[in-house]
């Protein structure tokens, strides 16, 4: 498929470094290059040769910038078409004034994600690669990375292949017979069909079992702590903060009364909310303090619900109790180096705890290890063959297909008619087909692509 | 020069991205690509080719990365040394594991600047064009991203030269003169001299002249709005950030009680000190509000001091005028929409002043003249050949060489002694080319290019 326009955008990341790129990419990319391109020596790009020289202004030819400029033609580019990179100095004006002069040369800006997009849309790249490679970009973990570095090489891809190739292979049997209806399907064939459905239906469950984890390694957790005052929250949270590898997060819109600080904990992306307004604010009475980051639970994945062991179980720690009822849960046991005093009432003694001292640093691993099982199994983590599922996109397609199959296995079994079985797989092979992009619509791509940073 | 060890650092802006780079200087570059890189087609690096393939792991070839990988052969390269760059996805933690292996090969990483001491070591560039380099990265305005482009590609390093090669002829003539002692300097030879080392002085102090505009191109300028309660401080800050392109800067290590938010006035970049944490308390009085506000003023190279035109001069008012004597102050009368009641006291008469209206917008343009031109003269903005000094660094030298200058030409008239005229001028030249670096010490060149960002 051939797109028409072309489109442009800085491709290295906002800030200051020592390069900054505007990549272009479409039919003019090309043109675009000679035009603000003066080249040091030479007056012609060579495929994918890095040529010095400068960068000028469209309309007085005044040189914006030093710069290398690249041009790699179709379709040996990340798009397939003419792909053009011109390397300045990676100052956010510099490169945007760079931008601005291409812009003026006939490109338009490009969408969020429309580099992958155009990869997509020409075939280099399946969508769910695609997806992978801003899972790459986003990966705050090994584990994460690992995932993502295998969704986008086409592990996940293949598994999707292969259960589309059985259920190819199963629709074009059906349909067969419907075109012949004087060879009847026979119990053997029916065997057979059954028999390659439910493989796939067992590759489909296997994939939906992988997501929790998937998506907990794409995204990782949210972590808040609770308890009451001169429990040890702060201390617990400098303790993580400091023991663990803090990852630089930036995030946008982020309101006042509520910081993110991500850490990672063996692999596990951990984002601790701090209700830093809370804080803040000395001379808010503490019940207020309580209630306010009562209000935040709703927000976490999970709940540390620190306790001073060293002192007798309060009205406080049980309305702190009350309101994290049927939230996942970890009870800390804080200053596990003093004498214990605390005395549990039943309902806390059913949710996992964990004794430490957040002062001294004992039992923090315990704590670390807690959260991880939690949410992950050694697989995900550790193994280099976990594949899986790790977005709400590829699992609601696959349970869709699951229940097509499953359709079409007991409609199979009741003898039902060879046009609605055939219309069951052929709805399981579309939501099987919208994972990897075969079969999903403009404005699903729309929704996907959009969440992509620019320049990519 | 021929540095011994390779290194390798970021070179993209830190975060996330299209595209991140990690760039290897040094003998090792080839090597290191070779061990990390898996050519798509081929095996071998041609020079300035930018090859298709991935990055692997040093120690267990596990894929790293998809990547493009160029190697920029010395001395065509930034360096003048054999430059590597592998461009991976630009994601904080792959580019960082991409270098990590590169390090594991033999590199070590790169200090702040280093790529670009280098580039002066080697002779590619000069100091001044390197510090230029840092500029054109930081610069926040066209009008300093200009004066920047203009000292990287030479302009002032030709002017300093000029005045160099001034002085080398001057020092040759009284050199010589020491060394045949029988010719005596004559009247004439004294007019000559005299008349050079002169053209050199004007040189110096017309580049000492441009230093204060240069500084404030290349830095910006700090405004502090300080005004009683109700006077229009917030509005004419929301104003100004809202007609102004309000400009994205970092400022590592800012206190939570100020923040700086950076705009572009007319090609002066503009950072208003807001004294968030005064505005967010509201039950502190408001005496105190303005207390800690005028605690400030030494932050800030310039005060706008809000006064409600539409009420009397107060007890208040008094209070801030009194904190502002001495400082650069601009008067705003704000409310000008309103009829004016204030009658304002003698020292306010003599301040600069401006009538506007932050709620309406009038008058919003004068505010903005008028700080321009209390900091920059017409040429500096809009010239294209304005070229200036804008670093203390050079200001000092140049003054230390004008210094010299002087003692020479005093020297000269009293007759004394042609050696110790000769050392006159060779201290004057040795600051002079303090500025190019051509005398610059290690310890000196520390401190400069430790202030580059990592990667360049």
């Amino acid at each position: 498929m051939y797109i028409e326009d072309t489109i442009a955008a800085i491709s290295t990341p906002q800030g200051e470094g020592g390069i900054g790129i505007v990549r272009v990419s479409g039919s003019l990319a090309e043109a675009i290059g000679l035009r603000l391109f003066r080249f040091c020596t030479g007056a012609a790009f060579a495929s994918h040769f890095l040529h010095y020289g400068a960068v000028v202004a469209p309309d007085d030819d005044a040189v914006l910038d030093e710069a290398m400029a690249v041009l790699m033609r179709a379709p040996r580019s990340y798009t397939r078409e003419d792909v053009l990179e011109l390397h300045c100095h990676g100052g956010m004006l510099v490169v945007e004034r760079v931008l601005t002069a291409v812009l003026a040369c006939g490109a338009r800006l490009a969408e969020p994600g429309e580099f992958s997009r155009r990869a997509f849309v020409n075939g280099r790249i399946d969508l769910v690669q695609a997806e992978a490679v801003m899972d790459v970009i986003a990966a705050k973990t090994e584990a994460s990375l690992a995932l993502a570095q295998r969704q986008r090489a086409g592990a996940l891809s293949e598994r999707i292949e292969t259960i589309r190739r059985a259920l190819t292979r199963s629709l074009a049997f059906v349909e067969a017979s419907i075109d012949f209806p004087e060879d009847d399907i026979g119990e053997t064939d029916t065997v057979a069909l059954r028999s390659g459905v439910s493989d796939a239906l067992d590759d489909i469950g296997g994939l939906l079992a992988g997501f929790d984890e998937g998506r907990i390694l794409r995204e990782g957790i949210s972590v808040l702590i609770v308890g009451k005052p001169n429990a040890g929250k702060s201390s617990l949270l400098n303790r993580l903060l400091k023991e663990n590898r803090a990852i630089v997060t930036h995030v946008p819109g982020t309101t006042r009364d509520i910081i993110e600080e991500t850490v990672n904990l063996g692999g596990l992306a951990v984002r601790l909310l701090d209700t830093a307004g809370i804080r803040h604010t000395d001379d808010v009475v503490e019940r207020e303090g309580i209630n306010r980051a009562l209000g935040k639970i709703p927000l976490a994945d999970l709940v540390l619900f620190v306790l001073d062991s060293a002192r007798p179980f309060s009205d406080e720690d049980r309305l702190i109790l009350d309101a994290v009822q049927g939230k996942t849960t970890i009870v800390v046991l804080n200053k596990s180096d003093l004498p214990p005093v605390i005395d549990l009432p039943p309902t806390v003694g059913e949710m996992p705890r964990v004794a430490l001292s957040a002062g001294t640093g004992t039992g923090i691993d315990d704590l670390r290890e807690a959260i991880r099982t939690t949410f992950l199994h050694g697989s995900a983590l550790d193994s280099r063959e976990f594949v899986a599922i790790s977005r709400v996109r590829h699992r609601d397609a696959l349970a869709s297909a699951r229940s097509a199959l499953h359709r079409f296995l007991s409609g199979l079994g009741e003898g039902r008619e060879l046009e609605t079985l055939a219309i069951d797989l052929r709805d399981a092979l579309s939501a099987v087909g919208q994972v990897t992009g075969e079969t999903t619509t403009d404005d699903i791509l729309d929704v996907v692509f959009s969440s992509f940073c620019i320049g990519k």
